[in-house]
């Protein structure tokens, strides 16, 4: 049973330790078939040398396990919040990739700097609200995914593909389980020269606004010119 | 003898490396048979490309070789001594991985930050005491494992599984040497991690301890529902 | 048709990766045939995995495809204004590596503060202007060409082997293509170095002329001494 | 001839590329048969990827080349001079390892902050004085030996097998090659170390003399009990 999606995001979280985002196990990717509104998902603390399609967990969109016999991710919750709220997306990724959570524990949006962060990103990465007590006591993944989805209250998660949680790390997504993934290498990408641009200038200015539309128009939208279409 | 733990002893020996916590000889791993109080430990100064299981030392708690024809590795008695007073651990694991070292040199605990942080180390990673000129020049690697003894005064080693020694280089342990291995690649990118983190933020603050807690316990003791099980 | 440029295209965009210049598709490399006026570039936004010779697009200096079935770079009419303004130059290549973007988003170049960099380029690498709404509403690439020979008016391509455009990334360039490789391969280098000096001692001070020039020209020049000549 | 030698030299060489210390062709290794004095050295400006032992050019301690048709590393005199005056060491290595080239460029020492740091050096690893014009002009790597030399009267190379040459990088040694590749490593990692230690703390103190005394003894001299002896 959806045997490609169990195959593809097997791909994507191997991908995460190839490109150097996640450390140990922590990181998950998911990858929804929308048809079904069925969600395939890394089994929780499963090494990555021991990965298969086979036992990546298949789960629907309330957290009822349909196939596999492992635990789910223990992020689920945040990962099925946001296919619920965000009906656009395909595909979730969260890690703690090292530069992208320092901006997340130092409670800081990523400021866009550059065309790097404008190719994939329609202007600062946001950071949500912090959870309260409560918040954490009574599901908690779940709440993550709230703050989120609160937080995109006036953003489009379509042209912003990721945010911070605070004191904890980033979640990316995109329009299936490999661009999610990308996003996640581009985040901790411009996250890393972010951070190096202001120690290098502690005042470095945000990329020009007409240069940050032009650089995500080029990648994105009907006008697109970049890749091959 | 004790060839599953001379294998295990090995092979933890052997991720350090891979794991990119050791430069050229400068780690060691051991692991310990309880019921028989023998512990097996890399011999020193060996080259991680030679490394096989026989050359595992077995030496008992108060050092004596049981088995093995080179010398153990110089750190061996600090060893002993946690293996003596934390009697809940199983492996023990010193390296001078770059991060943590840099926060033991700086004789600063490592603050926590962030959920990576609370998923491993139930507060902010302690550091000893100095130790004195007579303390180093008698019996100096026994008198290291002395006064992480006395740092622990106040701690559980079963929730605190690492600490720095200041200008010196962190260890780090766990029910098992491959418990070890991890909480010592998990010490070091939230080494690195808090380093990032308060470049970006001087007063970046310690994460809230709800949330602290939460993590902690969602990984570990017998409400976690992190892994499986 | 160009066989062997386009061979050494490909090889050149393989070696971005493999240097660790490059993440994702963000980079490309092309290579000139000053005698048929030809130029072989890095087809849009392919993997570097799937990468091959064939797919070497060709095309003329005014951008007419002359041999290919994909999209070239989107960064194609920058190279070819280089190769147009500049004359000497075989190989251009552009990538977001790291460091040296860091100093193109602070909008600063990259004083020369040691051998290494005048080993390469001599004197500090400069940052062009950055472009009006109106340059990059119309023919962005071209004009990101325009400002590059702008600010080389009194520069020496041959001497100077890299530019950075400020909220964007460097360009480098090389006798050829392989060349173009090594310069882009030096300036992150030089970038990172850079970086790493001036946070030790922000005062670090620029190196002596006469060192300078020493070091260009014992690796450049009629009387280089450096390599097999 | 000097095939042993040569052999390890080779290695050694590529052993630098290995452990990440060089970038390009920028690092050079040579090793001294001291009966015979003659020096085997990395030919100028090689690729890593076709070094091979045959290549080796061997030389005497004038620089008079003995076998090998290609020309020695443009740093051969800077070898030849320590060779001269060193007379307990057996190889060299030269790199441009990024956080040592950084206290190089910084024209600051080392400073001693921790054990891994009093393993390999007895004290702050020291930098000379810069080459005045008339040295660069006539036998600049000639007159680099020179200061370097200088700059040791009163330090015994064989307790400081490592030195900074300001806006320049470091030069290490060691009694054989194999040795000196291990200090250029060490170099590198206590560099690192001690950049972000000042970062995390900028007053961070210098190691305890008695605490350094210790490490650096129980590695080296008469009463060391690190290794297998």
């Amino acid at each position: 049973m959806l045997d490609t999606l169990k195959e593809r995001v097997c791909r994507a979280n191997l991908e995460l330790l190839s490109l150097g985002l996640v450390t140990l196990t922590w990181g998950n990717a998911s990858g929804i078939d929308r048809q079904r509104g069925l969600v395939a998902i890394k089994p929780s603390g499963v090494r990555y040398d021991e990965l298969s399609a086979e036992q990546m967990m298949v789960v629907d969109l309330d957290g009822r396990i349909v196939e596999g016999n492992k635990r789910p991710s223990s992020d689920m919750p945040t990962h099925l919040c946001l296919y619920r709220h965000f009906s656009a997306i395909g595909g979730v990724v969260h890690t703690h990739s090292r530069r992208a959570t320092m901006f997340a524990q130092a409670r800081r949006e990523i400021p866009c700097l550059g065309t790097t962060h404008a190719d994939h990103f329609r202007g600062p990465v946001p950071i949500t609200r912090s959870l309260s007590e409560e918040e954490v006591d009574e599901d908690y993944e779940g709440h993550t995914g709230g703050v989120i989805v609160e937080r995109f209250a006036d953003l489009d998660p379509a042209t912003m593909p990721a945010v911070l949680v605070p004191g904890h790390a980033p979640f990316a997504w995109g329009r299936d389980v490999s661009e999610a993934v990308q996003n996640a290498a581009a985040l901790e990408a411009v996250a890393e020269m972010a951070l190096g641009t202001r120690l290098i200038d502690a005042q470095a200015a945000e990329l020009e606004p007409y240069l940050l539309e032009k650089h995500f128009l080029r990648k994105h939208g009907p006008a697109a010119y970049y890749g091959q279409g």
